[in-house]
């Protein structure tokens, strides 16, 4: 029967899918893309990185990566407060993935230029 | 000033946005993931490997990825008449990545289990 083989294609999907969650939505590729060109970044510097995005969306999505682990938050106890930003390991361990998609949506993009 | 440097972050994400668009959606990836386990599909087989998907939602996601150049239709001039489905040459080098990332979601999600 086919059923059995497609349930086992489904379920291999599913860390493609959560993977794509975790990333997905309008600000979390731009924040990952802009702390993963520098070692660490303080909230006002991420946010002149990123053009258009809200000091609402910003802390929610940071707020939303650091506790899946994407992202570090660093606090120093200093007055006035300075909070610091990075990618963590699995953070890191993303971009190589994300460097090759890049190269095949660029591709991929100059061959559908006219659509 | 900071802003040519953010001006550049922008553009050099476009092409990861770009390729995210494509390959968004509930169902694109189950169909890309499929055929990339196929050499080539008819559409029934196709359907009946991804759970739950329509007939109105299969034909949608197939005429679009292959209007992106990600998918082949092939029609065989038959009596009943035979259409096949594969992957393109860009469908099939978008699956090191797409590898890459679901091995990545596997780990994240192993991690996160408790989330």
């Amino acid at each position: 029967m086919k059923d059995k083989d497609s349930d086992h294609k489904n379920s291999s999907i599913c860390p493609l899918t959560y993977a794509l969650d975790l990333i997905g939505g309008k600000w979390r590729l731009p924040i990952i893309w802009a702390l993963s060109q520098n070692e660490t970044l303080r909230y006002n510097e991420l946010k002149r990185k990123i053009d258009g995005i809200t000091n609402m969306m910003l802390s929610q999505c940071l707020k939303e990566m650091e506790a899946y682990g994407i992202v570090n938050r660093q606090q120093f106890m200093e007055i006035p407060p300075r909070v610091e930003y990075s990618l963590t390991e699995e953070g890191k361990n993303l971009m190589p993935a994300l460097v090759s998609l890049a190269k095949w949506g660029k591709h991929m993009k100059s061959k559908n230029g006219q659509l």
